[in-house]
């Protein structure tokens, strides 16, 4: 073996030893952080000078840096300890030996996931403080019914097209049709409101239904990672859990409007630092907690806590300390998600991975035209863009990312079926935005020549 | 046994199963976050309100959570799986194999060791921002004398008197001796507002020290840590490591008084979201990598980085941002502290634990004294409250629990010297309040009276 200790001082060379493990993965934990921020913002900011939502960026960010690629940031499910580079790095830095640098590697994955997990709690969080309940009373009936059509649509036609066209077993089949389902408020209101369609009626429709296909997302995710636990179905336990879901929302809803004032008053009194964010913290982690032990992901309680945290008057103060955290958590959860899945699986070079590729394609299809047919899911005599309606409910977007992390750690997902969900995930976040703006841009264009008849038409 | 499974839905009775693990570790994850966040604000509100610092109550607030006293937030190295709390709550709500409870049990306490290592990574990362460089020249030779003198002083006491009464090798004593150099800014520069003394003369020079002070105590825990870890002490390597903790802090500060406007430019460019803290983390995180790879503490890195961001333009907008994120990391680093002390081993009712009270007597003794005689340490015509200032350099606070924490997880400090160091943090942090009201508050009466006294001499 080349002996590149000669290349440290002499008095550092020890071969690290089992006592120094702590110091180590502290090491190693704090390389793989500066190197997840390093590619969020770095893909984040290509991503948006592309036009595209900063998220993609970091999902294809982490997509490079992972097990696909670099190998930089790589888990121990999928790879050994000497194939990480950040494990290559501190063991030049520091000799150590095989088992240990297994221990280390392991620890800090074990680090790494937990807080990437805690990321998209607080991401469910922060996107439960941004969802105002009482909006979705005014956009009413419309928005439901888009959501429900764009729900149900894809998740029926995905789940029955995996398991009939490609005979997967039911659980994964359902896990792959709930990812279907979501839609990505953040990139299509985004979008929207750089085109001046925010406050048109198919604006408020679309945001609306987004809002609503947000909470049944969240519901039916709880449900399909419970049934990926046990690993079967059982109809007694689906509705058992869609029930549980649905009472644990809705009563946390109702308990919250009491809980408000109790919560005002106590963020009032407190005096000493972190007056807000810590309390707020507090509830959020115990109804994650409470979630998990009803056996609901801890996220439906994030969601829940951050719903309830928004009818409060420290509304606006929380938003913005949350934001700075969010800001150095969430990145972990979307950089992480693109490093753990391996498209090696979709090359298709290897005539193996055609299987793969056949089902991406599927997935893709399903997911634009299952949003696509909600544009027509209800009746109105007023001149509507339907089309436009349909394409804005098309991003996956982070909630469809939410789907496939969770999918990945359960275990329930074979690695052609994940990473045919990343890369439905990813068409169609990518296609939305210029689909939404051709098709609305033509209409805009179309009303403003209109108008503009109109006002020849009839000089004042 | 009984049965208390039959309490839950027969549904949810199963046994967890290995592949749980990562959910398992989440909800536990999730409740001990919850259980430190309440302790700490708990802790420092109440603490608030007997007018001392926070700090002190989330650290107190630890002791009763911890191995002392409710066994809520434990860790590996002190008890097993079935001496938690937190653990036991988990088994009663999901029943699991003592294989698994264990293993849950330490991916769990891994995980908020390492959050807490993050918490005091970012604890330093804030103090650097806070501790202006420039200011420091202002206040001059007095305040760095006072400063040397209350390290020196009772380093040498606290080391010498170690080694010799209480026959201690040289690691350990040297580690005690360092933990009484510290002095808590924090803490001082608050009584002294209060007092109205912070503007004086002699608050300058005590906030002056305390700053020099901070970078001292930074500079010997890196040296004493590394130490720790080798175990044995030798000069040379002593020399060497002092010479390349000063050399990577005055390096740091000359090449980031050049870095300062690339990081400007790097920020102002940023379109996404977080802007401003992703970069600032990614510098600190990578400065505290360096600092760890040339073997010296990852503080020093994140302080150093602190130090250099504080030079920018961007500063006011960073503080604004780290605090939230300091609010709700930095807790998890005093709580834990708090928790792991076993202050059953300086119980007085059992024999041998007469020794460790002896050592907590006396150094308690030494961090009096030797903070003290600082205030004598210049020549001065001016006349000026020496003692005032000697007992401003008093409480060790903050700074005086980093190197208590690190000490014991680097395993170097014998349970009672650990317990010893805990106890005079606390008293000395305790005492000094009072103490500085009493004798600064007399001296100010005086000069009122004094000033009155000229003033009834010469009327206008």
């Amino acid at each position: 073996m080349f002996n590149w200790c000669l290349s440290l001082p002499s008095l550092l060379i020890a071969t690290a030893t089992e006592s120094e493990k702590p110091t180590l993965v502290l090491t190693a934990v704090l390389l793989t952080l500066a190197i997840i921020y390093f590619t969020s913002k770095v893909g984040a900011e290509l991503s948006r000078m592309a036009n595209f939502p900063p998220v993609l960026g970091e999902l294809v960010g982490g997509v490079i840096i992972g097990v696909s690629a670099l190998s930089l940031v790589v888990f121990p499910e999928s790879v050994t300890a000497d194939k990480s580079l950040v494990m290559n790095v501190l063991n030049f830095l520091n000799p150590m030996s095989e088992e240990l640098l297994t221990k280390v590697f392991e620890s800090e994955s074990e680090v790494i996931s937990v807080l990437a997990e805690l990321g998209v709690v607080v991401l469910l969080f922060e996107i439960g403080l941004e969802s105002d309940i009482r909006e979705l009373k005014t956009v009413g009936i419309k928005a439901t019914l888009v959501a429900v059509a764009g729900v149900t649509v894809p998740f029926a036609l995905g789940t029955v097209g995996l398991m009939y066209f490609f005979h997967f077993p039911a659980v994964p089949a359902i896990f792959a049709g709930a990812a279907l389902t979501a839609t990505s408020i953040g990139i299509t209101s985004k979008v929207l409101s750089e085109l001046g369609w925010l406050k048109s009626k198919e604006g408020q429709i679309i945001i609306g239904a987004a809002v609503i296909d947000d909470i049944l997302g969240i519901i039916i995710l709880a449900v399909v990672a419970s049934l990926a636990k046990t690993g079967e179905v059982n109809l007694v336990q689906v509705l058992l859990l869609i029930v549980s879901a649905v009472a644990f929302l809705i009563g946390s809803i109702l308990l919250g409007s009491i809980f408000n004032k109790t919560f005002e008053a106590i963020v009032e009194n407190l005096k000493t630092r972190g007056s807000i964010i810590v309390p707020a913290f507090i509830f959020a982690l115990l109804m994650a907690f409470l979630a998990n032990v009803i056996h609901l992901e801890a996220i439906l309680g994030s969601f829940a806590a951050g719903l309830v945290l928004d009818e409060t008057d420290t509304r606006n103060e929380l938003d913005e300390q949350v934001k700075p955290i969010a800001d150095v958590i969430v990145p972990l959860f979307f950089v992480t998600v693109g490093a753990r899945v391996d498209l090696g699986v979709l090359n298709p070079v290897v005539p193996e991975n055609r299987e793969g590729l056949y089902i991406a394609v599927f997935l893709i299809t399903v997911a634009i035209i299952g949003k696509i047919v909600s544009g027509w899911s209800f009746l109105s005599r007023e001149r509507i863009n339907r089309l436009g309606i349909g394409i804005g409910m098309i991003p996956r977007g982070e909630v469809g990312l939410v789907f496939a992390g969770i999918g990945a750690s359960s275990g329930v997902l074979s690695k052609p079926l994940e990473a045919a969900i990343i890369i439905m995930v990813i068409i169609t976040t990518f296609l939305a935005p210029p689909l939404l703006k051709i098709v609305l841009g033509e209409a805009k264009a179309e009303i403003e020549a209109g108008v503009l008849k109109e006002e020849i038409k009839t000089p004042s």
